[in-house]
């Protein structure tokens, strides 16, 4: 097959992680002889620095014109103090807009292969294998009025918390379609004892496991799902939640691995390319180091193979190389043990594709 | 001393922690020569089915008089499918609303003698000891319009997040003034990557912070403090955010601890009483059963002797006498060990109070 991917490497580590999946992606391409096209677009800071906007038209253009995009990281200190509508964030935040990214898809698991990062006790984590599904285009993030006034003579602020009850359906849904591939069931978490938007999200969730009579949904407020996730991960099949929860809570859940380094994640929209990216950042502090772990962005070129190309064997051949390669011992600087010496992010880019 | 406690037991295990809480302030008032009064109000379900709302103004007129209230829990499935204005948690957001409960604080700690029951590994929690000062009285919990809508033909559904800049310094300036009797650092959580009323509240906090040139303070994104809680929570002394997020932190910061069965919480006005309540709800489940856990309750009261009635050396007694009681190995079922016999609510108060 012929795939023409947009890479979008950004700012701090993206970069470093982008090359070691292109390596791995390259690897994909001769083994199974198909080709990949890569176009590189700027995005976030690196964006701001050359063209004075975080996604510029045609970037936007190149993702539009490909059959997936996979992104790195965006943000850092050195553009921290932009006005609100300049910041590398808004690059991102413009994008999940602009293409429809509806759901963001994150498996989290445990890796018994590196089970002494993970802060929870064996015991509880042992088996925990679950996808967190989180709205990505609404909600919170783009409500209107989002803006400072003068009530009653004091300054004050307003947020708004907006949804349409058919962009509900669509990422419930999606999360209902997924579980059938999998346990069999669905956690919709959300506020319903004091959010309106909540008892509407409760409903919807309730109409729609009608159409899937062989998966089980259960609700869970939010408050108590932030503590199941660490009590009892082991409960969880998919969890599905709005678009503010599920950034808090797809985060937390990230600590089951241990370390955001070994976390991708899918973008998914109704038309047009799906958005694949590591969870973790731009790592700021270890950026230009060599010292990321890639295997998050790796993985996600894996999610890419198989739910944008339908390449399932590829996919699997991926994941099988890292989970051997972890097995190996080879370990970067966040996942290492004490006193063993971390590999850099090339040698563990290098090591996945002979895996391979 | 004398004092007027109003103590409103609510549903469920509400009505037994209550018992328990009482058993021990009456032994407090014999031992130190102080008299309490308690007197009793509905609220909650309980207030629903005799009154036929959650919070009655003669439960509200009883608070008001009183130097402080001792709260247990509200809620059940009994009430669940009640039109929103009159469901039990309704009760609940009223009161605080009406004492003017703005900042809801929660200590967290470590407790060696039940390590067991934590999901965290040892290494990982031990020693943690922190407080989460949640804003209670603001925010999405709060703001208006919070309902459906039909927007270009679609049904919609809005909630608003707004907030006045002094309920923002209050609750701040709450958290450094703890911070500065404690370890001298507060997290101030947001996420103003994204929000306008998370960038009000930095800027806010760093206002605050002017004043106390002793504390430290840190602004971490309310996703990143979900994995840090768990990643690394001694590195916290206080956190402070906003009501939604609170709610979401503080219930994930009980894990630190293990059981919700543990944990008390006050909540402190400008003037007229503080509310003290565990953070456990009604626990429907064991409702009834003699089994809950009357620890958080009798906790909740000790904190009530120390910030209400300035009583230091009572609260650290009822304090030691909590610890002495689950270093002796008694446990009710939430922090029970394996193979142990668990105690009831009731001989676990009465253990406090021989311990007292
Ligand atoms: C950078 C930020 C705007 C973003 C979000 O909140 O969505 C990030 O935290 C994420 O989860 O992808
Ligand atoms: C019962 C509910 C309304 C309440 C809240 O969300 O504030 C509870 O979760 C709490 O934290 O006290």
């Amino acid at each position: 097959m012929e795939k023409r991917i947009a890479i979008l490497p950004g700012d701090g580590v993206g970069k470093e992680v982008s090359r070691g999946a292109v390596t791995i992606l390259q690897a994909v391409a001769e083994l199974f002889g198909h080709k990949f096209q890569c176009v590189y677009g700027e995005i976030g800071g690196a964006a701001i620095d050359e063209y004075g906007t975080p996604l510029p038209e045609h970037t936007l253009d190149l993702c539009k014109a490909s059959d997936a995009v996979l992104l790195g990281a965006v943000g850092g200190p050195k553009w921290d103090r932009m006005p609100g509508h300049i910041r590398p964030e808004k690059g991102l935040l413009k994008i999940r807009k602009e293409l429809g990214l509806y759901a963001n898809v994150r498996p989290v698991q445990y890796y018994s292969s590196i089970s002494g990062v993970s802060p929870l006790r064996k015991e509880v984590v042992e088996g925990a294998d679950m996808v967190v599904v989180r709205e990505l285009t609404g909600g919170l993030y783009f409500g209107k009025p989002s803006e400072r006034t003068v009530q009653k003579g004091e300054a004050s602020v307003v947020d708004t918390l907006f949804y349409q009850k058919n962009e509900m359906e669509r990422v419930i849904r999606y999360a209902f379609e997924l579980a059938a591939t999998r346990k069999g069931k669905v956690t919709s978490v959300d506020k319903a004892n004091v959010l309106e938007s909540s008892r509407m999200w409760r409903e919807t969730a309730e109409e729609i496991a009608k159409e899937f009579p062989d998966v089980k949904l259960e609700h869970m407020l939010v408050d108590n799902a932030a503590m199941q996730l660490i009590k009892n991960p082991r409960q969880f099949d998919v969890m599905v939640t709005e678009n503010m929860f599920g950034d808090i809570l797809s985060d937390e859940a990230s600590v089951l691995t241990g370390s955001l380094g070994m976390l991708p994640s899918a973008s998914v929209s109704v038309q047009g390319p799906y958005l694949y990216e590591p969870i973790h950042g731009s790592a700021p502090d270890i950026a230009g180091m060599n010292a990321a772990n890639p295997i998050a962005m790796i993985l996600s070129a894996a999610m890419m193979l198989r739910m944008s190309f339908g390449m399932e064997e590829e996919a699997e051949a991926v994941e099988n190389a890292v989970k051997q390669v972890l097995e190996s011992g080879s370990r970067t600087r966040d996942i290492a043990v004490t006193g063993s010496f971390p590999v850099t992010t090339e040698q563990m880019a290098e090591e996945i594709k002979a895996a391979l």
